[in-house]
């Protein structure tokens, strides 16, 4: 577990688009940021306060979080004098970089100097069990892809809020290292042993009131070669009550897989409600979520409506209009 | 990869069921095996030469395996100094306990001194590429099972034997530790992280000559819900041209799940075909291989009968009656 508020790390990002971490927390999490920290020609701008490390210590900031990537995943050596700075003032340090701080074999002696962790967020800190397949109290939604990164992890952000909203008891749970930094804990599902790959899922989403909801976000696709196995396991050890069905519907490819085709709504609806029942059979889709990123508020309108009839479900893109009708889903279930 | 010949270290055994490992290697690969090491009080027999150390060194084996397990997976204080002795004499140590050879440092001073080296075959060596999802040239086969432990790795064993008894070119691939150990190398599934898995099936099983299969170890089952996550990675980067399914007809319940029924073999095929296709869309569920361990003759008889009629596949118990009706109904695909 990450402590927070946090001061944003922008480093020297070329663009906003390079500090997009930053963006996830600054939107979804504003309480957790005291202000950002750019170096000379960073030009992402987060409109949080620009602070020195002592104003941001001094306004109650906990940990300095890495909130840009550069090529490479590399921890920049541009960044090094600040980070060690940081660690001297007594910030922790946390980063979803490939290359990991604990690699990094300064600061790792001055976090020790210093008493200060150093989060590496695609490290799973926990020993996970393995799976019981037992039942737990509480619900849980998950959402689920026709392809990787096709706006799962800002679906469940936004159904989190907007069940929030409506005064639901609702907990998002990360799986991927945006969600975890951008909440300050979760599992990094992609980076864990095969064999405890459910048993995380369920440590993540434990015995809960009978009314709250964990909002679990996706990863993976059922139907994508590469990372098929992760989005079952997530399926197996959340024991979902309710899917959320997520599709980008312009993309012609699995991302990343040029010979393969995206599958129907339809075929992940089915697919993923037949294996979620194998461990909860009362599990139901009840919503969708499209990211119409690529269409026009006209195309994306008819194309959520076609859906809508088609499916018999609600179906919203999050980013133009909110998840309510999702969360709305969910409190009919 | 392990080299080979083995000298099988069966310790202090107390009985056959402890040295499964070593029965495993002694009944598949006997060419791999030039004698047997026992301790006093080991009960177990492989019904090979007994040896020193010397003497299955100068017989020409290059390894020492270690073929039994104690409770808890624990390296015996008791073999300790048989251990060190081998490393002494120019043998390199394997092992698939869950405690780590690499874990005890007396091992590791050794082996460092003499130039030997410890395989730890739980912990993969390799750094698996992310899946690809593109064509391979050969041909593959995969064990699917209703449940865990359903007789996978004998199966397909039972049937690279029986395809290599037909003239037919086949290569066993091992996905879990005893395989590894059986054959000298492969993929401990299990242990690898949940985004290299369907890469770790790909790499196990390269483009190869039209006519040449690989028989792919199954691990774990689409159904149960610890380990559904490694199954489906399994199919995904085995892109396999046919598969056998896997069942044992008297269990009550998933293995480890008290609350959870088998599957039917119709559900097994028709849903790992469904998940197969999605690689490889010319897959066919090709034969049925059931453990009959617990029943009579006529039972087993009786029992494979009905199977083969409702399936419309051949059905074969490998243990009592070989793989050769599997073996047929892959050289007519």
């Amino acid at each position: 577990m990450i402590e927070t508020p946090y001061l944003l790390f922008l480093g020297d990002a070329p663009d906003g688009l390079a500090a997009k971490v930053a963006q996830g927390i600054k939107d979804w999490r504003p309480e957790n940021c005291v202000g950002q920290f750019r170096m000379d020609g960073c030009n992402a701008d987060m409109k949080l306060p620009d602070m020195t490390l002592t104003e941001a210590r001094v306004a109650g900031a906990k940990t300095l979080v890495i909130g840009v990537a550069n090529r490479g995943g590399k921890i920049s050596q541009a960044w090094k004098k600040v980070l060690v700075n940081a660690l001297e003032e007594g910030f922790d340090l946390a980063s979803g970089l490939h290359n990991l701080l604990r690699n990094e074999r300064d600061l790792v002696e001055v976090a020790k100097a210093c008493g200060r962790n150093l989060h590496d967020v695609r490290i799973p800190q926990v020993e996970y069990p393995i799976a019981s397949g037992e039942k737990r109290t509480g619900k849980r939604v998950l959402a689920v892809g026709t392809d990787c990164s096709v706006g799962k992890m800002y679906t469940t952000l936004a159904l989190d809020a907007a069940m929030r909203e409506r005064g639901m008891k609702s907990t998002f749970r990360a799986t991927g290292q945006t969600g975890i930094l951008i909440t300050g804990e979760g599992v990094p599902l992609d980076a864990v042993i095969a064999d405890f790959m459910a048993g995380s899922i369920e440590w993540l989403t434990p015995d809960n009131d009978p009314d709250h909801w964990d909002v679990i976000e996706g990863q993976g696709s059922l139907y994508h070669a590469s990372f098929s196995g992760v989005s079952l396991a997530l399926i197996h050890g959340g024991a979902p009550d309710a899917l959320i069905l997520c599709h980008e519907p312009t993309r012609r490819h699995m991302r990343g897989l040029p010979g393969y085709g995206l599958p129907s709504l339809e075929e992940v609806r089915d697919t993923a409600l037949a294996m979620a029942r194998i461990v909860n059979p009362e599990c139901q889709a009840v919503g969708v979520s499209i990211n119409t990123q690529h269409m026009s508020d006209a195309e994306a309108r008819a194309y959520l409506e076609e859906v809508e009839a088609r499916m018999g479900l609600p179906a919203v893109d999050p980013y133009r209009h909110g998840a309510d009708k999702l969360a709305a889903a969910l409190a009919a279930l």
